[in-house]
């Protein structure tokens, strides 16, 4: 499997745990797509992906897998039983939506606070600008941290009792939210007590 | 197995058509909750889904299931082999990947154009505005539309040869962009086929 990706900006940090969580870093082969330099906007890329985004998985048949969580839920199956994504029909619904929820929420959101609130990749590759959309997506990025924080008062991880890629995405979500300054609020003690725990994981070093 | 939803509206009607399709439509007991009243902002709904939004699962055990790809993926599974959402790792990759670019790129864009960039549910419901970002989204919307044409000059269906959950997001798009008078492009005449075609399939009255 190939993976292209540009090393530690946000969605590719996103597989890059999931693949360490799975022990499957050695099997894949990186190339690497300077985001910054417009390469995710040439025809040759966007052949593999008409999103114009990092990370896109490419299988031995050819076939281009983008959009992390679809890259995520293939990898789950690949190695064994899904750990990630869940097993039963009820344990995949709650991690599906918690997931949506935090990437909406926190990954997103600083996402376009980043480019649309903020010079993002530079006016050469990204002329869009609403600062009111982003500084409403920066709002929406901390009364998301708050409700994590709240999830997190009664249970260890972001979908229950165990990691997932909800946890996953939060992860690339505060790399990010760190990038543009964002700061967990002090207040939230549980978030900051689940940041300091995956942290620690061996697949965090992923999310630098 | 409990729904609540607000019937008419987008997201509902994503449940609703996988409802259809999946023979589940008389297991369920819908609970309506009316967002132009302003329902989805009470303290006794947001303990059921903190984004505010409609629809939501409740479980026999109590549990609620938001986000709409959660609750199709949970009804996928309950009810016999998964139709809607694939059986094999890289069948439920490719499902995955189109209905995320079919849910961002089409659903949720019309979605933010009604919301910011028109009075959306009325200025006591809704007094955010961001015209700018409307019309982004609006051209996001049609982007997307001839993107899914190019898709369907070459597939029967968005994710491939079957009927799955991304052609669903898709339907509840259109049938939003119908509600705001987005129209497909004349030019885009295998999506126009598409849509003639699922528009025929017994579920799609969900839509409407």
């Amino acid at each position: 499997m190939k993976i292209y990706e540009y090393k530690g900006f946000p969605n590719p940090a996103r597989v890059r745990i999931a693949l360490a969580e799975k022990g499957l870093f050695d099997d894949v082969e990186f190339v690497q797509v300077d985001v910054t330099a417009g390469e995710h906007l040439t025809p040759e890329f966007l052949a593999k992906n008409p999103s114009a985004a990092v990370p896109v998985l490419e299988l031995a048949d050819g076939t281009h897998i983008s959009e992390s969580t679809a890259i995520t839920e293939y990898l789950d199956h690949f190695a064994g039983d899904p750990e990630l994504t869940g097993k039963t029909p009820k344990e995949r619904a709650v991690i599906s939506m918690m997931q949506r929820k935090v990437e909406a929420g926190l990954l997103d959101a600083v996402g376009f606070y980043f480019h649309v609130g903020t010079d993002g990749l530079g006016s050469d590759i990204e002329s869009y600008r609403n600062d009111a959309w982003g500084a409403r997506q920066k709002e929406t990025a901390v009364k998301t941290m708050h409700w994590m924080d709240g999830i997190l008062a009664d249970q260890a991880y972001l979908a229950g009792d165990q990691f997932t890629v909800a946890d996953i995405t939060a992860m690339a979500g505060f790399a990010f939210a760190d990038f543009v300054s964002l700061d967990i609020p002090e207040t939230c003690a549980h978030l900051q007590d689940w940041r300091t725990r995956v942290s620690a994981r061996p697949s965090a070093a992923q999310a630098a």
